[in-house]
């Protein structure tokens, strides 16, 4: 593959570079070939770029975009995906620079990150998979780091990293982090498009949020104590084994390994290697017992299901002869002639 | 309005009790009248009947839920909706608790409190709007507390809430909190369904978090930093300090009051008069240069919206003659014999 490190930070806007292979071109559109061949020989500009095609909401690029992926598709799947969640300042960066770092000096593994930023619609500015905070990993030949895409709902932007994921396989990345914060669903996004959930987290991060954590506990596969260092050490010690009590509660698994938990430092790098080694105890065991396969299908069916319902809506929205009605009813409802809920009922009843 | 403060807590559960106007009944499912009367009369009993009914997901449920909207709608939209988001640990409880408390003691109002919970899908139990952490107002006779729906997406659990509120507003409710927290999409579901956002903060929760809150800051009409009190008054100023400068940076408000930094103590009560003079300042201006029924026209537009396209799911999934053709395909995309793309597709083809 041709080496592209020199570029993995400039995305579409990529200059053109001399290249056995082929000559890369930017700003303009390709071909479906030309970006399916650059994946799969590993180039990382390409990916970017399709990446942003991927991203794009403009109506040429999505039909582009659903080519590109259909073409990834069958070389898709071989990875293992790691889903990593975590409060703000659990070091969730710190930790994928050196457990990225670790598997790319010990294994010689290609890393790819992404994520998924619940706030992405709002801010307009993504902060997730940021490579500036993966310094070393940001700029490796064998590390790809995409940042949240972002603008849109939060189901938008967890589709496009489902997507990312495809692309990222067959460009032949052989673990793929997605990571995510905050509360809810975009865990739950992340959780239905991974192999592995894991949950970072820091010694004292208070009742409340353990709380509202319950549910992600449950879905964990392990538990991370992360900043075990210095002064820390006790408190985290002590805060493994309140998770390990709390893991207690739950019913037993059936189909993988029991949930771990464990202290380590993304700092100091101590405890890293003890977690990857339990990621991969607990990916041979569901490899052998058919749960690795099982998820993946029961994934894929509900992938079916969003991507369904989103072109429900495109295909309404779309709809040249409603486009009238639409704007006639907003009008009806802003000046409070009909409710929203009346309005939607005649909609609906319109377009039968 | 009947007394049913010793009901408050009790739900669709509460047992009969004799009153002078009509008779209670629970469990069993009663008219649409004996809802919409009971409503407008202000008996919180039967307005939390009503809120069980619409979070319910049995279809005689929902048939009813949405005939007693329809019947509420036209006695509803005269509170005035205060959005209120803040992380873990910021004290929303305790702050809704003296809120709320003052606004009683002072204005003799009545309160409603709602919540959006965006961690509700995974935990199946709530804990926002917890009626246990907010002892007065939980057995006030001029407070109404309801928990967030479980269970279901955000955006179902944020429509629920959107149709509460219709009903508080016609039960005679004045000022109704919609409460929210962590980051993303559970609020900017609030802020679609208010008049004033409020952000709890505290001092020196990190540069991570904050920067993660930036979209939600610019959405803020007013930020507070709450245990402004004891050791912590002079980081509370400090952090006050730093989100006024940080509001500079945004583009001046045209149609509203430019959003004030405040800090006060829940806990102590200091600074919360303050807080609500501006409020009510806020409220008179945008009244007066109707920006108020402007956004509240917007916001019926984007319901109308959400409604439909919740309705297009719901008819694409009830169409008796699909159900073969999804779990056939269901099936293929099962065993890999199709993509979840594909089958998408396929299934939207087989509509038409």
């Amino acid at each position: 593959p041709p080496d592209s490190a020199l570029h993995v930070n400039k995305g579409i806007d990529a200059p053109e570079t001399v290249n056995p292979n082929f000559v890369r071109k930017s700003r303009v559109l390709q071909t479906v070939e030309y970006y399916t061949n650059g994946i799969l020989l590993g180039d990382r500009t390409i990916l970017s770029q399709a990446f942003t095609i991927i991203e794009s909401t403009k109506p040429e690029h999505q039909n582009l975009a659903q080519q590109i992926i259909a073409d990834c598709l069958p070389h898709s799947g071989k990875s293992f995906r790691v889903g990593i969640t975590g409060v703000p300042g659990a070091g969730k960066s710190t930790f994928i620079e050196t457990l990225g770092m670790f598997l790319i000096e010990t294994f010689g593994k290609k890393i790819a990150v992404l994520a998924i930023d619940p706030s992405g619609s709002t801010s307009g500015g993504s902060i997730l998979g940021d490579k500036t905070r993966m310094e070393k990993l940001g700029t490796h030949a064998n590390a790809f780091i995409r940042p949240t895409p972002s603008g849109g709902t939060l189901g938008g932007t967890a589709r496009k990293t489902a997507e990312g994921i495809i692309l990222c396989e067959a460009a032949g990345f052989e673990t793929i982090f997605v990571e995510t914060v905050g509360v809810g669903q975009s865990e739950i996004a992340v959780k239905s498009m991974t192999d592995f959930f894991l949950m970072l987290q820091i010694a004292g991060a208070g009742d409340e949020l353990q709380g509202i954590k319950r549910g992600i506990t449950e879905a964990a596969d392990a538990i991370a104590i992360n900043k075990a260092d210095g002064n820390n050490i006790t408190a985290a010690a002590r805060t493994r084994m309140e998770f390990e009590n709390a893991l207690h509660l739950f019913p037993r698994r059936t189909h993988s390994p029991e949930p771990k938990v464990f202290t380590l430092s993304a700092y100091t790098g101590v405890g890293i290697s003890d977690l990857w080694n339990f990621i991969q105890h607990f990916e041979s065991e569901i490899k052998v017992n058919g749960f690795f396969e099982q998820n993946r299908h029961n994934q894929a069916v509900s992938r079916m299901h969003d991507t369904l319902i989103e072109a429900l809506k495109n295909r309404f929205y779309q709809n040249i002869s409603l486009k009238n009605k639409i704007s006639e009813l907003e009008n009806d409802v802003k000046n409070s002639k009909l409710s929203p809920y009346e309005a939607a009922q005649m909609l609906l009843n319109y377009e039968l």
